[in-house]
């Protein structure tokens, strides 16, 4: 019979966009790539969109300079074991976990991440609220999809985005393949969203995620869909409902940055297998 | 800061295919058809091919009437929530789970399943066998794929497949869409497994799964398979190896039963959060 237990995990998913947290406050543990891979692999592992190593910002060497040393940070990785900046999903599910841990207590708190230090602040009702941080327009340009052409825009979220505004119906759409893109103005690819206004405030969206394929959610993306939803509504600045496959968040725009709201829920907790670990 | 907790789980996987195991003796959980589905969504819950339940026999009012009071039970439910006799595969991670936990010693141990009890033997390098019952060929037939045809034999073992050996190198083969059958040979569908002999001892094989597409692994499926190897080798009777993209299993036929030999690897194990649960 089993006595000892392997590293300490946390299942979550913002808007079905998942996730293996692991707690590693002193930065101990060995998260090689082929690890990340093993965790995230559905079939093998845990199964998740990418993993959220929560480790106090000192502790990290690599940790950016301007991330105060106590404050908790999110090392994110990709599940192909490449690192990232930023998640806005992620980071709803990484401050929800900390307060849930008692790591942190509720109302604003800062989150580290290689993008800087990110506010964050849980409301009452469950809810989580990122800054996102600066958007930037940055061209038009067009894209297909079964068959139609849209325009859109291009939004600077950190990363690249084509948010196309249409009065399209979003269910037929064919987002099996990727929609094609200008290499002059995305040289390093982009996220396609196609987004279609129902009234003032809301919006539908579905994306075709970069390296990835459609997803249920993308942060960075409903935050560029609104920018896109906006402009075409002849504004700079304002709030969109976005409604995504994986539920709804909000997003407000303002002249400087660009917050997020959404759901953050936490799924199951426990211990990884010491041998799978080892093996892993 | 989070107090309580829900249900127990483990998750585990033999030759990647996956599960979630819940550990409820007594027959307690309201293990509903939505918690089902909601714990194997890959995104929104734990994801998992399948739910295995732990549960003593005579706590399972709907416990076949051959299966002893005080044997434990594999109350396996398939991912969208329906009821399935048996799993080469789960039954596997099943003993496993029960040594893990204590529940039983090594060696061989009967397990309950809706297919009657089941003789399971597990090895101390880790290997579990486990007999599978008798098998029976009920015609010929032939599907395509990848425009070519192939020629295999309809095989029971508790479910139908079409097993078709052949020499054609199994990795350029499209199992994006369901190969075709004969629909007066197998009125219900079948899996279908296409099998290439590498040696005298050895198979590779790919299997498409009636109702889910092309898998990593199928325990019937490679029992199958070794049936059909024979048969092309002019045998009733032997044993073969049977490489699948998610490991490798070894299936023995004798003239009164079939026992399938692979691995089982438990990944994690934990609680669900009570929330999660209460809404799933």
């Amino acid at each position: 019979m089993r006595t000892s237990q392997g590293p300490e995990f946390i299942k979550g998913h913002g808007t079905q966009n998942d996730f293996v947290i692991l707690p590693d406050p002193d930065g101990a543990l060995e998260l090689t790539e082929a690890r990340v891979q093993a965790l995230c692999d559905r079939q093998r592992g845990l199964g998740a969109d990418g993993v959220l190593r929560v480790v106090r910002a000192g502790a990290l060497p690599d940790a950016p300079a301007d991330v105060p040393a106590d404050v908790w940070f999110m090392d994110y990785r990709n599940a192909d074991g490449s690192i990232a900046e930023m998640c806005g999903n992620g980071v709803r599910v990484f401050a929800h976990y900390l307060v849930d841990a008692g790591l942190a207590t509720g109302g604003e708190l800062p989150v580290g991440t290689r993008a800087g230090v990110r506010p964050v602040r849980i409301c009452d009702d469950g809810q989580v609220t990122v800054d996102m941080g600066a958007t930037k327009i940055f061209g038009e340009s067009t894209t297909t999809a079964s068959g139609r052409t849209f325009t859109g825009v291009a939004v600077d979220v950190g990363n690249p985005h084509l948010a196309c505004v249409s009065d399209v119906e979003l269910e037929g759409l064919d987002l099996k393949t990727r929609p094609p893109h200008d290499p002059d103005l995305f040289p390093n690819g982009t996220n396609v969203e196609f987004v279609r206004p129902l009234d003032s405030d809301h919006v539908q969206m579905r994306v075709y995620e970069r390296g990835v394929g459609e997803t249920r959610s993308c942060g960075t993306g409903t935050v560029a869909a609104a920018v896109a939803a906006l402009r075409a509504a002849g504004a700079d600045t304002g709030r969109r409902v976005v409604h995504i496959p994986g539920g709804t968040v909000e997003v407000e725009v303002t002249s400087t940055t660009a917050t997020l709201t959404g759901p953050a829920v936490l799924v199951a907790r426990g211990h990884l297998d010491p041998a799978w670990w080892q093996n892993a």
